[in-house]
């Protein structure tokens, strides 16, 4: 309506200005405009508003005034409201308690104190409390407004269900909603659903699938009240805002690191029923910082108002996001919970939680704009302050030729340059957007934000404030009232999807599950914590910077961890054997390796290496990839023990497995690497198309006296080994180096060096690993020289060293 | 002798305890080792040093008071010496010269002065002054030593010739000491020759091969002062004493930067006749902080004090250099430069120099160790203070908890944490090496290094002092006293050895060949340089971080430069035609190449590119390489277009070039690469093994339609694109899509696409560069589809696009 009239203002004003004199025609003009505008407000129907849990904290704190104020918003736009609260509590209490709320409301600053009662006395009247327990109650709300409806002439738009109560009550409401409550045809229904959604994936997704047996997707609205936050709202418009500025800097070529931060200083103290079960991953990172991550790392919509595109940008960023591991995560409990614990639910004294209060997770996204680039998620309680912010911190990539005292903020590239959404509280104490002087002076709209005086001796992120431009929002917000006016306008980008919500499982999920029996660091809490909590990355891994102070929390049960052994030298079938941990075994063998490369390359000027595909190698290539800075890959040529029939990029293939998990992360030049040619002419593994042979020609023109410097073996439960099996002679004995073989188990045929070219390298090395391996291990520490029952057995170089790695499972049991 | 008498006491005291009264025996053996001593001492013999240049400024300034302090360190240890002061000049004033010299000579702060007098006296004694022109001159020298040596009884140990004395002048003295002033048998010559050496690459190896023909390698030891500055001296010991800590650090996983600067505030008035001919880099960089360098980067030997090892691992350092390029240069020069020079050299006042006085280089080492770390070399007359150091920078790979203001200096990882070796002047006044607190206390040895006490107030690389463990040296020595001691003591390492002198031109001089007629940005010298001076990276590529100024000096002749000209899009035998200067070329066409494949990517899922070999693409695979971080690699099909019948490594074939200037830098999957079998079988392109059907049905499987998204042509100066070649009929009609075809040049053998097969592709872009294009590209803009004349004139793809791209050199001559 108003944009009408600014354009036929505009309107008029060219008219007069060209014909002088018509204002009879734009009387009329004017009049139509009018009608028009009158009749599309008619035309907006009627909204009923219904408050589930109407009588609860965040009812009370928060909802309500955030239904005042989409009145206040909206009323006079063409919609007419009413507002049902609604709860257990019986119709007196629940009215009595409506009653008190309403008192309460409060009206933006710039609103006259009579002007707010009178609209506080509008509201109150269009709205009410109303008992709902049974599927009848909600049959009787329908009818109820249905009756209104017809009374007052008024034609539905639709019907918004807020569940303000726990998750329990969530499928019964549910089913009477979908059974007896749903608004009449041609009339939206939209169901708003708080957090927590599930405690994993498996929970999270069973959850879906009851509530999409209620309602479609596009009826719920899964509230994270972050997306409601003034700076986390800010981050895409901004980023789109200032696509110029920020199009060649958003990328890991110029972000060194991104940090999302929520902290705290209160404690789990009276909500440990729920913490205990939940913990700081569950309550702050798995759904508020992660939904933060995917708006800073998402690509960037051509199109940022179409939530269709930002929803579907946002499931493309956790696709790209690498999979976590222990060694991800740092976790921390501050000292006083356990005790908390054990007063409020009753625990022995013997009782210690394992639960974080405190965590740092590095993720990193696995995608050419952000690879490489460390995202720092941390948050926790009883910390020194509160704050919550997502910084971006930019590479200096800059040498000052002046001394540092000459250096002026808003020019000297060498100064820190950073982006930070401020999201709260901290030392400026409101919502914020700061970007370095030294980068950019970046757009806001100026109607929603105004740039922050300077405050003189504020320092924040290692500056002054006046090195930033700094913008504050014109009007403070709750995330609750911005969310529910979201809702009332159908802007699903600001709420969590189904998909979203179980891509941000799946993805916590194993990290989770992986950390449920670690015991956390023990922190004091406050500023007493120092340094602490202070934590560092190489690579992919993250560890506390200070070494772990006496523990006093004992790991459940009495399972002996890693670190309680020693890698143990001994004897297997009279050749060396290596026993360990799995991960200090990898470690082990990857060392052990390189050694072999670093000598091999500094006598020979190469190293030749074949590798056995399988699933064992996988955590040996991911170590190598990760950990072994040093390792000669230039230099190395990648042969394969043996290959399946299959196209090279089948999943099946061990060539593929070798692609995915260590050449794509490594630098060996195209020709160094050798997969078995299995695949010619179209064909797998067809006799006439002679791969065998080639690859063995391939061998001989490039390993001196095919002696290879390290081959790495498998054993399987049936003491097979390469792709040599029992009972099948190929490749056992013979003049043939590379043999086509048949596997008992698909795909059948194989392709695998023959035993007497594996007995002609420097070294071999065997790698069994697992509880499955146990029977067989035991088996072949006894039988003698009989390749033709256990392939195995006859891995006996002629001239190289032969060592056994095993992890204890494999060779205790 | 010291260590011998303390290993005697050591035994004394054994013995004793064990054996008392036995003294008689100790008393005996005290003797046996005495003399032993003595007789050692006397067989030292003399050493003769003469002072080329003995009246110039450098041996007034440095080289007596050098050869004093060696006087004073070594008389007493079994040698005698003799010191000739020689120049040109008549032997009186010579003499009075000298003995003015000699008169002024200083004393270290623990002699008493009576003490020091009676010291110089002997110096004096020792010291004379003659006039040597002649080759008769140096005979008589040669007599007048031996006569000495004669009649005082001593053995000749050796004769050291400092050459303080202009370049041009050292082939005479180098025939004369030669054929006139050698010592006796068994007795070594040391010659020390002083800077420049040489002024590029062919005049350094002239001098050098010039030099060799009077001196052996090992007898020449080329002074860079540098060397001999005590921090930097003590770079290698410090990482040889400090392995422990640094072995996990030194490497591109923790060093994020390395700056090797060296500011003076002075300017070049008064020397501008030589600054004129040799400018900053090679006055500055080419030399002492490439040694620097050096010492900084290269593998450490397991024992740093063996000058072989030292000198190796040094020259490997130079091998693992990443080539410069003009973009790896910032230049500079101070405005009241050629104002100077005009005055100085009598230049016409239109004269304005192109000398840089400031040079700022960004160097890259292509090992495992350094990959990837900017190596920032500085240095620059008339800045704003004088300072030289070395600042090794850490990365920051930790997050603290804390907020800032908890940090502590020793504890906290997120504060910088750097390896500074100062090397001089600057705020701290002297010599130091810095280390920061929360990195780790490092060893230095006590007996030369002590710890600097804190000055409140003073900040050095944007931390108070206090946050360092600083060590400077107990007596602060001149670099020409530590060197003329190393001299005596045949450290070679100290020097510049003619491999690494070399080889330390032939990384400069390309790179001063390219910039030679850049013209550098004026700054005006001081403090009141502000931020004119900063330069930052991306990549390889160095840049001014501000814009430039309006420039005061035109560059040479009116040759428009590059950003003189828009890239300008007409028509060529009507197709778009694409023309621009080389650089912008090569960016537009990749710019266009990135576009093509994300469309390709976003519609198909992967782009096919076929890319040309030869050396036209080399920039276009570079730019590529370095620039296009958004580029879809991962979707990317690479084809070739043609090869030659070589191997896949050897330098000469299509796919090494793409393998070294774009494969290896960045990833494409394995599978996704598809040389030409050229090399099937041992055998290059043979009829019978049938490489080109099999790259054809290659094409067939994976190329929708063979239709290639784009395909990258160049055109010869005969016509021929691909290897389709003039008058061969081979590839250019006809079913077959790959074809064996023959070259004129050499090697004659070659595979290509066929002319249909290129026709079927979406796009094509043919690439021409080059004045030696210009004929061919005129004649073919004339012709009509002659393909058997000319093939590139049959290249019209039948519904794809065709673009040429041709810089203005092949388009306008």
């Amino acid at each position: 309506m108003k944009s009408a009239l600014t354009a036929l203002g505009m309107l008029a004003e060219l008219y007069f200005k060209r014909r002088p004199g018509c204002w009879k025609m734009l009387a009329v003009a004017v009049c139509m405009v009018l009608l028009a505008g009158l009749q599309a407000q008619d035309l907006q129907g009627h909204v009923s508003i219904i408050l589930l849990g109407a009588t609860g904290d965040l009812a009370k704190k928060y909802l309500w005034q955030g239904l005042f104020q989409l009145y206040l918003d909206e009323v006079g736009k063409g919609y007419s409201f009413s507002f049902h609260g609604a709860a257990l509590t019986s119709t007196k209490q629940g009215q009595e308690f409506v009653a008190k709320v309403l008192q309460s409301l409060s009206c933006p600053e710039d609103v006259a104190p009579e002007r707010c009662a009178e609209l506080r006395g509008r509201f109150q009247q269009l709205s009410q409390y109303r008992r709902l327990r049974t599927s009848e109650d909600y049959m009787a709300l329908s009818k109820d407004i249905e009756a209104q409806l017809q009374h007052e002439g008024l034609q539905e738009a639709g019907r918004i269900f807020y569940f303000s109560v726990p998750p329990f009550a969530y499928a019964d409401i549910a089913r009477s909603i979908n059974s007896s409550c749903r608004p009449g045809p041609g009339a939206w229904l939209r169901v708003v659903l708080e957090k927590p959604f599930g405690h994993d994936r498996l929970s999270a997704q069973q959850l879906a699938t009851e509530l999409r047996s209620f309602f479609q997707e596009e009826e719920m609205y899964r509230v994270d009240h972050y997306l409601g936050k003034q700076a986390v709202a800010q981050i895409l418009p901004f980023r789109d805002q200032n696509r110029k500025a920020l199009d060649g800097l958003w990328n890991r070529h110029h972000v060194e690191r991104v940090e999302i931060i929520m902290k705290e200083t209160v404690d789990a103290e009276g909500r440990t029923g729920f913490y205990e079960e939940y913990g700081v991953i569950r309550d702050v990172l798995q759904n508020h910082l992660t939904e933060v991550l995917t708006l800073v790392a998402m690509e960037l919509p051509y199109n940022v108002s179409s939530s269709e595109a930002v929803l579907r940008h946002k499931l493309q960023a956790f696709q790209a996001l690498r999979g976590l591991h222990k060694g991800s995560a740092v976790l921390g409990q501050y000292q006083a919970y356990s005790g908390q614990v054990r007063r409020e639910q009753q625990k022995p004294d013997s009782f210690h939680s394992l639960t974080p209060t405190f965590a740092g997770i590095l993720v990193h996204m696995d995608n050419l704009r952000w690879e490489g680039v460390p995202f720092i998620l941390m948050s926790g309680k009883a910390l020194d302050e509160r704050v919550g912010y997502v910084r971006i911190l930019f590479r200096n990539q800059a040498y000052c030729a002046q001394t540092e005292t000459r250096w002026v903020a808003d020019q000297s590239q060498c100064l820190p340059r950073q982006i930070v959404f401020y999201i709260g509280h901290g030392e400026l104490g409101s919502p914020a957007v700061l970007v370095s002087r030294n980068l950019f002076r970046p757009f806001l709209p100026s109607g929603s934000w105004k740039e922050v005086e300077d405050r003189p001796g504020l320092r924040l992120f290692g500056r002054p404030l006046s090195d930033f431009y700094a913008y504050s929002p014109v009007r403070e917000q709750d995330a609750y009232s911005v969310l529910i006016s979201h809702i009332f306008h159908g802007r699903k980008d600001s709420f969590i999807t189904t998909e979203n919500l179980l891509a941000s499982w799946a993805f916590w999920t194993p990290l989770l599950d992986s950390l449920a029996h670690e015991a956390p660091r023990l922190y004091p809490g406050g500023a007493e914590n120092g340094h602490l909590l202070d934590f560092e990355f190489t690579g992919t891994q993250l560890r506390f910077s200070r070494q772990q102070p006496e523990q006093l929390v004992p790991g459940p049960g009495s399972a002996p961890s890693p670190s309680d052994f020693q890698v143990l030298q001994s004897k297997y079938r009279d050749s060396l054997l290596i026993s360990a941990w799995p991960e200090e075994l990898i470690a082990k063998l990857a060392d052990d390796i390189e050694a072999t490369a670093m000598r091999a390359v500094r006598r020979f000027g190469e190293f030749h290496l074949a590798l056995s595909g399988g699933s064992s190698p996988v955590p040996l290539f991911q170590q190598l990839a990760t950990q072994h800075y040093g390792f000669p890959w230039a230099h190395t040529h990648l042969w394969l023990v043996d290959e399946r029939c299959v196209p090279l990029r089948d999943p099946e293939s061990n060539f593929q497995g070798l692609q995915v998990h260590l050449l794509q992360h490594v630098r060996v030049p195209y020709y160094n690497v050798h997969p078995m040619p299995v695949h010619l002419h179209q064909r797998l593994c067809a006799e006439e198309d002679q791969g065998a042979q080639m690859y063995a020609s391939e061998i001989s023109a490039l390993v001196t006296n095919s002696s290879f410097d390290l081959v790495l073996l498998g054993m399987g439960t049936d003491g097979h080994t390469a792709s040599l099996f029992p009972q099948s002679p190929a490749g056992l004995e013979g003049p043939q180096p590379v043999v086509l073989t048949r596997s008992p188990s698909k795909p059948h045929q194989r392709m695998s060096l023959s035993l007497p070219l594996i007995n002609r390298a420097r070294k071999v090395a065997i790698l069994v690993m697992g509880r499955m391996k146990r029977e067989i291990t035991l088996l072949v520490s006894r039988v003698g020289h009989q390749p033709k029952k256990w392939p195995i057995s006859g891995v006996l170089p002629s001239s190289g060293q032969l060592v056994w790695y095993m992890d204890y499972e494999a060779f205790l049991g």
